[in-house]
């Protein structure tokens, strides 16, 4: 009986969108690993694929998990919880085939891979059986004050990271009692943070900003924006600075 | 007259210690700028300096600014701010004459330049009179997490980062009312941050990081650490999990 080792999952962050600013590992893992694999919207090439394009080779095993719903359904929406974690257990099948096979395999992700997003589904599906390493990578939300010109905390602040899925009364108080803010998972939720962030006195303060660091990339002040849909992976920042300590 | 055109003053992140964790943006930035600046404790090498080696050419410019006062000394001490504040303005005007003689400047930051650290400083004395523009970099926090393969934030988690300084009666309520945390700054405040844990029932969570992703990384339950001092640019994180969507 041959023992095979297995393979390594690299979950490989690979920052906000700009492909400049993935990392120099990154780069590396990618260009010498056999399997990549990315989840992506159907029908779509994927945000994921494309941001790593230039260090993909030809001869890889490309594997692409088509999310069955789309991320802005609501979770408590009968069949949504079933239907992804059927999703992400095949997905974690499909990787581990591999890994026993012996072949690494890289996993692309957006951003920083410990930081929200469904590669933590994988990993907590893997890590127990098989090697896993995380290469991290820049969050979205630091292209995002980046990309506003935008200090998010100086000296003392404190910052808050805010899914945009909370209740207002939630969001609310988190604003209230924080310096500095970033909120995720706008979309559909948008009238909703406006209304917390008016609670909090913070209106006038917040900037939204879509497609940070990438082409299309957009920067308002939140109250210049006007009634509008927005995407879900869109953000707004609220810079801090109360924080300072010299000024 | 000769009218020369402004350098352009660059905030190159560097990323949180490992210099392979650099973004491709910065090593090409760094590889073609002509004067490096960088700040650093008074008698010592400098970190950001170490992170940026392999990147920068010997016929460069470089620019060491050696900080009058330790980090670690309370900012409302006598004397600190003020000797603080003018070691900013000579470091602001030191850029400023390679930036009106044209010269491009990059300035080396730790982590990501606008989330904390000295860039800021520079950042606002010179952004109005002169081209300035940030390369984002992972931050020292995500190389922590990472470091201590503990990912911090799944689904709807709130995620507040708070610096080890603020009052323990603050600490312990926005641990209180968060999923996850990073707790910055911890040195000498470690028995106090301690404290706000216990006050919160999130001690036994705690993960202690220290020089995460470098040489000499060390990371621990914050349980297992005992009583010992610590720098102060330890982390301490509390990794979150409550905001799971899918279990």
């Amino acid at each position: 009986m041959n023992e095979v080792k297995s393979g390594t999952l690299f979950g490989v962050g690979l920052g906000p969108g700009d492909p400049e600013l993935m990392t120099l590992k990154a780069a590396r893992i990618l260009s010498s690993t056999p399997v990549v694999a990315h989840f992506r919207k159907a029908g779509r090439s994927g945000h994921a694929r494309t941001i790593a394009n230039a260090h993909i080779r030809a001869d890889i095993i490309e594997a692409a998990f088509e999310y069955p719903v789309t991320t802005e359904i609501d979770f408590r929406e009968d069949g949504y919880v079933s239907a992804i974690r059927d999703f992400y257990a095949a997905s974690a099948n499909a990787i581990v085939a591999h890994l026993q096979d012996g072949r690494d395999v890289a996993l692309l992700c957006e951003g920083d891979p410990f930081f929200y997003g469904s590669f933590l589904h994988m990993y907590d599906r893997i890590k127990a059986t098989h090697p896993v390493m995380v290469i991290p990578g820049i969050t979205g939300m630091s292209g995002c004050w980046t990309a506003a010109q935008a200090p998010i905390t100086y000296g003392d602040d404190v910052m808050t990271v805010l899914p945009g899925t909370l209740e207002e009364s939630v969001l609310a108080k988190h604003l209230t009692e924080t310096d500095a803010a970033v909120i995720m998972k706008v979309g559909h939720n948008i009238e909703k943070i406006k209304d917390a962030l008016r609670t909090a006195g913070r209106f006038d303060d917040a900037i939204y900003v879509e497609r940070g660091t990438m082409a299309g990339e957009r920067v308002a002040r939140l109250s210049d924006l006007g009634d509008c849909a927005v995407p879900y992976f869109s953000i707004i920042l609220l810079p801090g600075g109360r924080g300072r300590r010299i000024a």
